[in-house]
């Protein structure tokens, strides 16, 4: 295989003929030069991979709406240190395994919560629904260190130690795997063994689309009824009681109306 | 601080007292014994998180719902192998840094495409629209090994090698880093430095959530429109020509139809 170099923007080609254009720059095929192989390790074909360079303005220019094209969640990741407890709105979670059952989010590493999950090993993902859009100013734009960012929330202390909000549809505890955490520059991508988790309503979840287009709208009213399971406690969100009990099973006539 | 056990499903609780009602399985407070601090290492926090345990059919049930609330975008991730090419549907996508640009990518260890991103290093990433549903059908669900999946697809080749298919709304092209690079279990998540990429139309993008609502809809026929940059080249799909050309800044003006 032979390799031509764009003699406009330095871009490598691999094949047999230039291409048409330059992908990158439109510059056509006479624009293209051969290549000395011998300039490039080609031991493997990693190694004969685009070198990765510095982008120009222009270039981020042209790759940063792409960028904006990736469609996300929102959510409030929780942590602790001690018994300190803060969190952080963040829109960089997914599930990256069934078997087991674990997640990846991706925290800033000057973030508080960053902090507090390294020390701890465990956190909470509480996934957002379209009426919870005050949440994510009440836990983004400012930090922990210098606010109590719970101060006026309803919250509940999972089983892992760190926060849940009342305010979400639904919840995720997870203890950090430290070999599967990686240092990613200014981030640092937690993967975590979820160990206990539940949904608190039916309501749709929140996208970062949704919230960009909804953000000056004012949130309805949320669904204000809590129903209690008086077999083992549990709370439900909804105007019903659910079917059965999701914690012991019990059947929907043993729930009891709360507020 | 205390650590306290529930002697029905066996949760640590930490804090001075026990919790009124287990978080996971309701037991009320007088449930919870006071553990022996000296069964545990608590030479640092992280030892003190709670255990992993293999969760319950119980546990699983309740927790998936939960997961299936996370909102996911949808993608055609695809790479090289030497002149061969594959590509997949995928839904697991975000951005973990701005300086650098690198996206993270979760990809089955089973599938044509990981092999295929582990060899050459490199990687595409197709972000879809609403329109272009059938393309997750086109590259999910069967195996490159079987199939080709690219026959009757258009599409090009990008700078890395990695093909670009022409239905989606928008492109990144990656370079693997291979040091942050993880293997979790039945998936391995790539970490890629974004060394090119560009919109292609302004569509809206598709997320996993629509695409089940509309899965069985048939498509709008797609913006059939597309313009060449008569300075350097660069298509652009859509109703009218850019303001200006996103590669070389050029005016509308300077903009032909193509079809």
């Amino acid at each position: 295989m032979k390799f031509w170099r764009c003699t406009v923007c330095g871009w490598l080609h691999e094949g047999d003929n230039p291409p048409e254009h330059c992908p990158r720059c439109g510059a056509p095929a006479e624009k293209f030069e051969l290549v000395d192989m011998a300039e490039y390790d080609l031991a493997d074909e990693e190694a004969a991979a685009p070198v990765v360079k510095e982008l120009t303005e222009a270039d981020k220019n042209r790759i940063q709406p792409a960028l904006y094209r990736i469609s996300y969640g929102l959510f409030i990741v929780g942590s602790k240190d001690g018994d300190k407890i803060n969190a952080q709105t963040c829109n960089t979670v997914f599930q990256i395994t069934s078997t087991p059952m674990r997640v990846v989010v991706g925290v800033n590493k000057n973030n508080l919560t960053n902090d507090y999950i390294k020390k701890s090993g465990v956190f909470t993902v509480c996934i957002l629904g379209q009426e919870d859009r005050q949440m994510v100013g009440q836990f983004g734009y400012r930090s922990g260190r210098e606010i109590n960012k719970f101060e006026n929330v309803k919250y509940s202390i999972g089983v892992t130690g760190a926060p849940i909000i009342d305010q979400c549809i639904a919840y995720l505890e997870c203890r950090v795997d430290s070999e599967l955490t990686i240092d990613v520059g200014t981030h640092t991508m937690f993967v975590g063994e979820v160990i206990e988790g539940n949904v608190k309503n039916e309501s749709e979840p929140m996208t970062y689309a949704f919230y960009r287009q909804n953000k000056n709208k004012p949130a309805k009213t949320p669904a204000a009824k809590q129903w209690r399971c008086k077999v083992c406690g549990y709370i439900h969100t909804g105007e019903e009681p659910p079917e059965t009990c999701p914690v012991c099973g019990a059947p929907s006539s043993e729930f009891e109306l709360v507020q």
